[in-house]
């Protein structure tokens, strides 16, 4: 099962100094955070501002290959989270075959939006990353620690 | 004409702190400064090592998509050179198919890499820099200057 999730915020992690997507399912309020490259974060974050430069950035070169290839991208996954890694999809269409390829989650989120591709999670990494939170960090996630968040 | 060129070396230009990729004609000898982001940079230091990373990082994405979608890298171009700015061309083959797509140089440079694809700079550009470059700084590439320079 996989739920459709959204890029709700991303924010910088002050204790790793680290760059986080934020995911969030819009029905059940649900969040869950990526730890991503500060490159691929600026990749994302340009894109969510809609940001514009006067030559193609890495993943705008990305999306216009597929474009050029008449490839569609039909969805990306966030399909499994293993030894504090995850893992995601990117679902591809051609004519009419579709196939799937390897991803981190920050290449695959920056190429699901500067395509208007849904973005999907499976249950089980859902289950599996509050696990995880919970174990490292109860309070991490709460109202009142926002202060310790800081959007990029 | 174009002239085929080789990444002779990627180094720290100490005076902007930006890395800068060094084409080089193996026959005349004649080097191309480029300059670059930092994280094309290290896409380009990482291939030229052959470090391998647990997933894939972006420039290894893209060889991915193509290779799964049964496309080849020709060749790579710098073709043009204005306002500052470096323009190259990824050349693919598509069944018998033969079409090219804008690119910045570091990324086409980090993709001819990776599918060991040959590089070629216009002569026309080689001229356009030659003259930038002493109209700059004369000094730029002698020699006796080598201690601005920092391998990467």
């Amino acid at each position: 099962m996989y739920r459709q999730m959204t890029v709700s915020s991303l924010v910088m992690d002050q204790q790793t100094n680290t760059p986080v997507v934020i995911l969030k399912d819009p029905v059940t309020e649900t969040h869950l955070p990526i730890w991503i490259g500060l490159l691929e974060a600026t990749s994302i974050a340009t894109e969510l501002e809609k940001i514009r430069f006067p030559r193609p950035m890495t993943h705008d070169l990305l999306k216009n290959v597929l474009e050029h290839l008449n490839v569609t991208v039909e969805r990306i996954e966030v399909c499994d989270l293993r030894d504090n890694t995850y893992y995601a999809l990117i679902h591809l269409r051609v004519d009419d075959k579709l196939s799937s390829i390897d991803s981190r989650p920050s290449d695959a989120i920056a190429i699901a939006l500067r395509t208007n591709a849904p973005i999907f999670v499976r249950e089980e990494v859902l289950q599996k990353s509050q696990k995880s939170v919970s174990q490292e960090d109860k309070t991490m996630f709460r109202s009142e620690d926002k202060e310790q968040w800081e959007e990029i």
